[in-house]
Order: structure tokens, then sequence, then C-alpha cells
């Protein structure tokens, strides 16, 4: 049988922005824990499903999709911690799965637990950004033991800056502005 | 130290039933989203454990238990996206956790995200096939990172069909049809 | 490019506390299921946070966060079964993700799926014990895929009996009680 050899561990840098376009219903605040006043807390969880695009912002990936269990609200931050576990869906490639820390107030690192597709085998962490909360992130994935991605995804990131914006053909998801399949 | 070198990486297939007998209070469909319809929305959540057996309907091994998050109806696939985490029990054999997509209306591909006793290590991939739509699924693991699985676990699967069920003593948990401290 | 053989796969153990000092209002525990008696069932759900202490008792580490799914209530048990989901924070180190069965009855073992910084690349298990249910509880980790950790880590582990208890200055988060950046 062969072996680990052949499991390649180098970093490969991809980069995604997820943007919330108000219609997916997204996030839904489930406000389940004993606190009635309007600050979040402990017991309260938050299921969400964004989009995913591109670093580049020329092509529609797909679809984020998974809960955020608040941890705390952090009041000298203005800002909740909360426990993510979701995935980031990229149509017929596949996806990754993540858990780590989501901070609304500073950028953080996650843990990427697996993936399919292209990504059976993924491991690695990923950077989140907060770009405009809640509604606009930026990703930066470093990710070992697999093959080469494919140029596809690879464009050059636009600076994440708030007025970011995903190309039109992309954010009407026009043929040449989505991969093949892409997750909605 | 040693290095990687002793982590085999060739992919050995692992088939399991997932059957809901209707004896474990399970589905648990817990509607909270504002939503009043009778379809589901983001924010609903579904935690669930059925039974696990066999391929080859032989051997109960144990059970499934995790949580299933809403994502969005799909109105034109008459179904529901789902973002699912959670395990399969394998008795002392240890476990196997999992995350990624379920659809109710088509087959897909999640995540091993790791595991415990023989199942240490594990890395790779799971097909989920929906045979009857809640009750009854059929799973192919492609597992790597692992030691040679014990033949208990290989007996050859069964056609997925909706006749397919478990031996009376498997379904009946004699000892001859149960592996060692199924979970239950 | 480089390959998995510069991936260390010899097992480094991990010793941690985690303490419910009762001033995290943890866990949340939420009543979810249709079930009205006293007995938790499917359906129920429980966020969590604790404290996290080093396995000799001198440092703080951090906190941990997540949810458990109650699974089943096991009456010949007098206990009940958890899918468990969450990670453990160790301040500007890093974090490690687990996921796997958490029972109030007996020790378990749960998988890890990943981890960031320090433990970017981590798999393994990690072995569950109850001291004093549900405010004690002491952990072995067996980690693979990292360096060798650091130093300030690898304290020498108290025995995890009820009278265990953090060193005055890890309680008071005194800057020779915590590491850097310690989570709270």
């Amino acid at each position: 049988s062969s072996t680990e050899t052949s499991r390649p561990s180098n970093v490969q840098e991809l980069f995604v922005y997820e943007m919330n376009e108000r219609d997916r219903d997204s996030p839904a605040i489930l406000k389940l824990s004993k606190k009635t006043d309007t600050t979040l807390s402990l017991g309260d969880l938050v299921p969400f499903t964004n989009k995913l695009y591109s670093g580049d912002l020329q092509k529609r990936f797909g679809i984020t999709a998974g809960i955020c269990v608040l941890i705390q609200h952090v009041p000298e931050k203005k800002g909740d911690r909360y426990e993510a576990i979701y995935s980031f869906y990229f149509g017929d490639y596949g996806h990754i799965s993540v858990q780590g820390p989501y901070l609304t107030y500073e950028d953080t690192y996650l843990a990427v637990t697996g993936g399919s597709g292209i990504f059976e085998g993924v491991y690695g962490t990923v950077k989140l950004q907060q770009i405009i909360f809640p509604i606009k992130l930026f990703y930066t994935f470093y990710l070992k033991g697999i093959p080469d991605l494919p140029k596809e995804l690879l464009g050059k990131p636009v600076e994440p800056t708030p007025s970011a914006e995903p190309a039109p053909a992309a954010k009407a998801t026009e043929p040449h502005g989505v991969i093949r399949n892409f997750t909605d």
C-alpha cells in the first residue's frame, strides 16, 4: 500500500469573499437564552448562509452554510464571541468545513477540519477578516494535503475594503460569472 | 521521532446502513425559525440519532448522533438543504465524525473530520445515498490515514434498495448479530 | 513542492483541566424537546463555555466553547449521552477543535478535528475524564501532526481528583498565572 509521502504538505492560499446580500433570510438569530435584554448571551444560536465569491470577485463560487453558537457578549469590545461551525461550498469542486472562533470585533483564525471533492483530505487554517459587520467578510485559506488547486479558483484577490463588490456577471450568476454548478 | 511516512494514505472503503426504526424519538424537528408555514427554513434545527448497521446488514454496529442545520427549502426540488454535523458510532471500535451537505433530494459527499479508536487519525470523505427519505440511508466511506480495518466491518454490502433490511439477529441485537459493545 | 514527510506523526500528550466556576452563565440548558418532564431528551441543546487550566494547574490557558447535542437519556446509568462539538482555546497559542461522545457517566474519547496557531494541522484524539459532574473535567490529548509543543503547556499534571483546584495565581489570572493573552 502507498504511504503518506503521496500527500502534499505545501501550503496553498485561497482567497474568498463572503457576502450577505439580504436575499437568503440569513442570519436567523435565535434568542433562546433566558436573558431578555437586547444583547446576545450564551444560549443564543445563529444559523446562517451567505454567498461565496472568488477573491478577485469575478466568479460566484457558491454559499456558506452553518451555525454560530453565541459564547459571550464582550461589552468592552461592543461585540460578541461565537463558536462557528460551517462549510464553504464551491459547486462541483466540493466543500471545505471549518470550526473555530468568530469575534465580531477582530480577525480570527479557524481550523479547516475537512473537505470533499478537490478538497478531499484537506487540512490547515483560514483567516477571517471582517470588512463590514456582518455582511462582508474576506477569508484567506492556508490549505495543505491536497493537489494543486484549479486556476479558476486562484484569481488575484481584490483588496478587502468596504467598497469591494462582486462583478456584475458574478452577482447576476451569468454563465461567465460562475463556476460549474455553483452552489446556490 | 517518527514521521508521517508511517501514516497510510491508501483508501479503504467502508459501507454502512443508517436506519430510523421509529424507536428512538428521532428526529427532533425544532421549528425555531420565524416562518410559520409548514415548510422548513433557516433557523430550524434537527437533532437526530438513528441505528447503524454493517453494509452486509448482518451486524448492528451502533448509532449515528448529531444535528442537521436547515439551510434552505428548495421548492423546485421539493426538498431541503441541511448542513449536517454528526458522528457514526461503532461500539468498542470507536467513532467517525463528519460534516457537510445533506440534501433530501440527491446524493452528497461529506467530509470525514476525525475519529477515535481504530479510526484515530482518519481523514477522507463519505458518500451519502438516500434510499427511503428519511428513514433508510446507505453510506460509502472513503477512509485514509488509518491501519487496515478489521474484517468484521467489511462484509460485502447489500445493494441499497428500499427492501434492504437488517438480518433478524442484527435487528434483535443477538450476540452474533452485533459487534462488541455495540453503541445503543 | 515538499511532501508529507515533513509532518510529524509522533504522539504528544497534553493535559488540561476544564472548570466551571459558575461565573460565565454556563451551561445554557435549552429545553427545546417536546418532552415536558425533568429528564433531558433528543431536541435539547446545551451551549457551554468553561475555563481551561494547564494540567499542573499553575496556568490559566483560556476557555472551552461549543455545544452539546442531547442524544438520549440513559436511565439505567442515571445519565445522558451527548454529541459534543467544541473548541479549546489557548490564548496566543491558538485553538483545538474536537467532536465526539460526551457521556455523563463514563470516560470517552473524542476526535481532534483541527486547530489553529501552534495546533495548525493537528489530528488525533482526546480522552475526557469526568471528575465532578459537570463542573470539573480532566483531558488527555494525544496529538499528532504538529511540531513540539512549548514547555509552558507541558507541566506535570496534577492527579485528577475532586480536590484538584487551580493555583491562586491562575485562578486570579495574575501575570505569572496565565499564558500570553489567555482567552477569557
